[in-house]
């Protein structure tokens, strides 16, 4: 196995997912490339400061970038921004990732590795789960508040499950070096439509609603109808031949009901009038279902909700 | 046929809606009693205000009641409050309606006709569908903005088709004299149905949403939910064997492309932190159509949204 420091990572989005695995990463001896946008000037000149439950440190010295042309190509490429900017994936990628280097996609919801596959080859992406409770609080400050964990798994065309990998392998190490908790998952699609049974009702709803988690399962209604999306949800993965067990189901129900009142992410997006990852979340499930047949009724309404919502939210 | 002095009138509910059908008929010669609850002193003593699109009028000496029991028996009970307070129905009913007499519901939504039914026996139920904008702006002072058409319909056991009857057409003669716009209908359950094609999408979303008609049309998205709503009116229509055409469907929406931006009453109920009339107009034709076997998935979602907000709003 190489060593920790042969393998560089570009971090594209320093924001609070990028910024913080990125961090992490260089904190515990990784060479690691920080693309920034509007905080380039106040990172490159002061550094990357993170407080988190597990410890707050700084980084004076990071490898700043404000253009991606101006970065070395990399070993490992974490796409870390919202999906609502992959419009500029064609642009950012295809200087940036080695030859034998990888595109990791830590983002929500469904399809943007096949887009990714596009540009840069289907032999170089993989998919990563993010659990990951953080907010960007100021240029370069990012706040951890709870969980962390990442779920990897390699991408083939069709989505066509890979098992594990060594590659897959050595980067889930630089991870664990770096003190962030691992899962190898053998089924990409798989773990993304598992995500999407949480995020699907919980983001949606707490949008639509303006409702927190525990609001949303106070009500005999909405509880009830939580419960009815995330069945749609796994009556589209079985359109892709994915299983998605009742405990599954039940087990995201009863977390949900334990956890603290949640504000979800893409109600904290429409709090701060930010575009929603409506696409990737609900539009691409959607049309992926479709084209296996399957209809998800009350996921469409969502979804039909969201962009209404949406696009009067970023007038 | 009896001569309008004849026949006597009993408003439930003198707001909006039974104050002004109600004025309407006093002013043409009827005689009206009226049943008052918080504006009762305000109304026994000044009468009614009306400001009218059709002309303004005072009534300064109303049969004003602050209890049902104080009421004689009338000719014709028509139940003009919100659907929100038919809890009270088998209270208000059984004195203020002569044998001989009807009971003609003036409320929206599907399923009234059956409660008062179990009240006041099958024979004594007529059923109302009103096309009015009008609001209660002060104790006794309504503002009649614009419509104002009632179209009856004569109620039986299961909903079955009467045809018109001559009862019917005397009540009719009763509002035209009133110079208030009648049509008559054969099929009670039908006419519900086909008013509840512009109710469930436009009241449903108008909360949910926070929108005004034009906003909802205005969007590609929700201009498609709208229609599909409509469409599972007319599947729930259906179970019930009553049909509802393709071009009644596109001339509603047609016809709401046209009109001036309008804030639905649902709407307006909700700002005002009013409850919401959600079992009437969802959940009664939810349930109704569930039992002949249909699934109407949005339609349910909608409900169960409304009555998430519903009982929020009403904390």
């Amino acid at each position: 196995m190489e060593s920790f420091s042969d393998r560089t990572y570009a971090i594209l989005g320093t924001g609070a997912l990028g910024g913080f695995y990125g961090s992490r990463l260089q904190k515990a001896g990784a060479d690691v490339h920080f693309l920034l946008h509007s905080d380039y000037e106040h990172v490159n000149k002061h550094g990357l400061v993170i407080e988190s439950k597990d410890g707050d440190f700084t980084l004076p010295d990071v490898r700043a970038y404000d253009d991606v042309q101006k970065m070395p190509p990399c070993d490992v490429v974490i796409v870390a921004f919202k999906t609502t900017h992959n419009h500029l994936l064609p642009k950012l990628l295809p200087s940036v990732v080695k030859d034998d280097g990888v595109v990791l996609v830590l983002q929500n919801g469904l399809g943007v590795e096949d887009e990714v596959a596009e540009i840069v080859g289907d032999k170089r992406v993989m998919g990563g789960l993010c659990f990951l409770c953080s907010n960007k609080v100021g240029p370069g400050h990012i706040r951890h508040l709870d969980y962390g964990e990442v779920k990897f798994a390699e991408y083939a065309i069709g989505y066509n499950s890979q098992g594990i990998t060594t590659r897959m392998c050595q980067i889930a190490a630089d991870f664990d070096r770096a003190g962030i908790p691992i899962k190898l998952a053998a089924d990409l699609l798989l773990a993304r439509w598992q995500k999407l049974v949480w995020n699907i009702p919980y983001n949606g709803l707490s949008v639509v609603l303006d409702a927190r988690t525990d609001e949303l399962m106070g009500n005999t209604h909405t509880r009830a109808l939580v419960e009815e999306l995330m069945w749609e949800v796994a009556a589209g993965a079985k359109s892709c031949d994915r299983i998605i067990a009742d405990s599954f189901i039940e087990m995201m129900l009863d977390w949900t009901v334990k956890m603290k009142p949640y504000r979800t992410s893409m109600k904290i997006d429409y709090d701060e009038k930010r575009p929603l990852e409506v696409e990737t979340m609900f539009g691409n499930p959607l049309r992926l279902a479709q084209q296996k047949g399957a209809n998800l009724p009350k996921i469409t309404m969502l979804y039909q909700q969201l962009k209404f919502l949406d696009a009067r939210n970023s007038h």
